[in-house]
């Protein structure tokens, strides 16, 4: 499967429950907000030496699965929505990281690396 | 490019700047927060209406296909830092979400969709 | 009850359960974003309308007021953690923004108003 | 100030610049999440020792004070919205918390604690 597949199978899905009217780009981000909160609660309180060893049992893995694919299938139905193609859109964001993050300039710094 | 190349020059960006110590599971989780945050500010007071038409101009389409781009970097990444394939859990969860929402029980209704 | 009672409270709360070793800075912002994440569940779907009707019942307002009452919890927690007075914090936010936001200037107009 | 203060002069810089129409419950939710992204970047790639130490500096806490303040101006006025007294809420569930995570059983663990 591929992106744009999964993209079509969400407008499908969407399509044979009529929900196409609930999934608005403003309910589309809530949703995956709200799926971005769960994600979280699975790294709420541990330490990243605990969360490793939780995420390394078949377990941890599945439920951090579970909470990773609810944040990408809303992340796709949402792009779709609205019309954005999110590999050329994050290429083109990487290109404007690479500029604005020269390899040699910010090594191991830990200062501002995501804006 | 498809997601795996994507992954892959994720991984190549982190390694040339020695941020593979900074790219935990919870700093990851938390960077999605913050990006889900800014893409929450492009529908923060607007009605559907309005989103949709901001949505259609050249500039409300590229400021959003921006935050959706960071949204899906950082995705990707922590996917990628814990080893999870993100098509194959959408697919598994999209299984198991016609299980429990089958198109003719749930046609229109909006009463816990999404769980 | 104050809000430097429930402050204490808290303090009380947690050192009584050797929960301060978990209440540092970063988890408590974590489990903030957690909850307001279940917060926004309540939310999601619905329009402004359906969103009020729900609220004015018994059982809507019962599990909004819970949800609104764990992310005071954790931001009061994590407030007194790093030393922070919440209301002196407010009052100087409000006097700043008043100035940003001159009412004869800005009244009824959607754009930008939060920031 | 008290919080019952402050909620009123929210309601009244509200009502000023004609804003309560967008002070709808889920357009106030959505700023909450947007304003806790904001303070989430604060931790969002350091370790506890450095955001400690940040924490610390007089720049570092009346960065963290601003977004704190962001966040507790919405939620006391989304709380305010929707006719909710957040003490007396915060109230109920630390009973409810204090019943479910009795001091002596759950002494120092990290499974669960929120929940």
């Amino acid at each position: 499967m591929t992106l744009e597949d999964l993209a079509a199978e969400l407008r499908r899905f969407a399509a044979e429950r009529d929900w196409e009217r609930f999934h608005t780009p403003k309910n589309l981000a809530v949703s995956l907000a709200v799926e971005v909160g769960e994600l979280l609660e699975h790294v709420q309180w541990g330490s990243d030496e605990e969360i490793a060893a939780a995420v390394g049992t078949p377990e941890g893995r599945a439920a951090l699965s579970e909470e990773l694919a609810d944040v990408f299938i809303y992340l796709v139905r949402l792009a779709d929505v609205v019309g954005v193609d999110l590999l050329d859109a994050a290429s083109a964001k990487i290109a404007a990281n690479a500029d604005r993050y020269p390899a040699d300039e910010v090594r191991g710094s830990a200062v501002k690396r995501s804006h």
